[in-house]
């Protein structure tokens, strides 16, 4: 029974490229059997609020002594971790905004990383070590190696270093930039390149849905 | 009449050293005459919605054809801009979450970050341009240059990206690092350097505040 958790996080309903990956993914990996599930979780449609207290960084045992986190707040982050820890394989889609990932996104992921919980700490626990994690993400922009903006993604080394880093997760990236393209008239020359790139995409997200299913 | 506009947006409303550090200098910003005014937004206790609409990136002319963003966000997104554009200085106060800034202060930074309206586009506006922004960050760990966590500090290089790049603000950094010695038993080594860098930091804080007003 593999399982898939599908997160979406970008605010475009309408022309989103990281949904239409993360789609392409999913439908493929519903088409391997019937046996393999999808969850998904649309932190855009149905967000998160914002973390509600500082304390849940941490699990009850290490938070200060006077952390009165609310039972709601407990109980709300303990659901978005059991639902992760459920997951065989994790899909997030990423747009970039502002050189960083969607405040939606954020408030998921200052609520699975909890050290001595999803990963080392006190303990060393580490539950989803090993387990595939991938991550779709769109770019207006371009952010080649050896240019100025080369190191302005900002939301991509975030998800490494917890999912990768502190989960210990088998992260792989799928990504397509120039997605302005389509719109900002003096990025017109960029056309070809944004469409291909997506379409590459498109096929790595099938072929990696094969792969981990 | 100066005028200050002062954000928090730490989840813990008892031992931030981003609150006090940001608090120490609007103490002294209010000290140096009546007419210094401060404008406080507290973007926990008070918490914007996330983006509502990836069409709000961008000023009306600029958007979609098809795009309908609610009434209702066009208009706090205004306030949330218009409150940026009266002010003469910014301070910012921002914890290292996850490697990145608090969702809270994400969902202001998707507001305020608008090509054509604060940021160069298809006009050069830049309305901001050379005003001062002051960030005060705190980070539970070290990020020193030479190690390998050097780079992994994604919060501040997204405001610096944002309110220096796009905005043209004029802006200065106050860094407290460490701030998890005085909880973490591990970390009890680093606690007199922890305190001696929120010692310089609130004195960089107070003098920044004399010499900005």
């Amino acid at each position: 029974m593999p399982s898939l958790l599908h997160l979406d996080s970008s605010a475009d309903l309408v022309s989103s490229r990281s949904r239409a990956l993360t789609a392409a993914f999913a439908r493929e990996w519903g088409r391997l059997g019937t046996d393999h599930t999808v969850v998904y979780r649309d932190l855009h449609r149905e967000p998160l609020p914002h973390l509600e207290d500082a304390s849940l960084h941490w699990p009850a045992r290490l938070r200060p002594a006077d952390a009165r986190p609310s039972p709601d707040a407990v109980a709300l982050q303990a659901v978005i971790i059991d639902e992760l820890l459920a997951a065989d394989v994790l899909l997030v889609g990423v747009p970039l905004y502002n050189y960083s990932v969607p405040s939606t996104l954020k408030a998921w992921i200052d609520r699975i990383h909890v050290p001595g919980v999803t990963a080392p700490f006190d303990t060393d626990s580490q539950p989803l070590a090993g387990r595939p994690a991938v991550i779709v993400e769109s770019r207006g922009a371009s952010y080649d190696s050896g240019t100025p903006t080369e190191r302005w993604d900002h939301a991509v080394p975030v998800l490494e270093l917890i999912l990768g880093n502190s989960l210990g997760m088998s992260v792989t990236v799928i990504s397509t930039s120039l997605t302005l393209a389509e719109t900002v008239p003096a990025m017109a020359a960029q056309l070809e390149r944004s469409r291909a790139e997506f379409a590459a995409a498109e096929a790595a997200a099938v072929e990696l849905a094969r792969k981990l299913g």
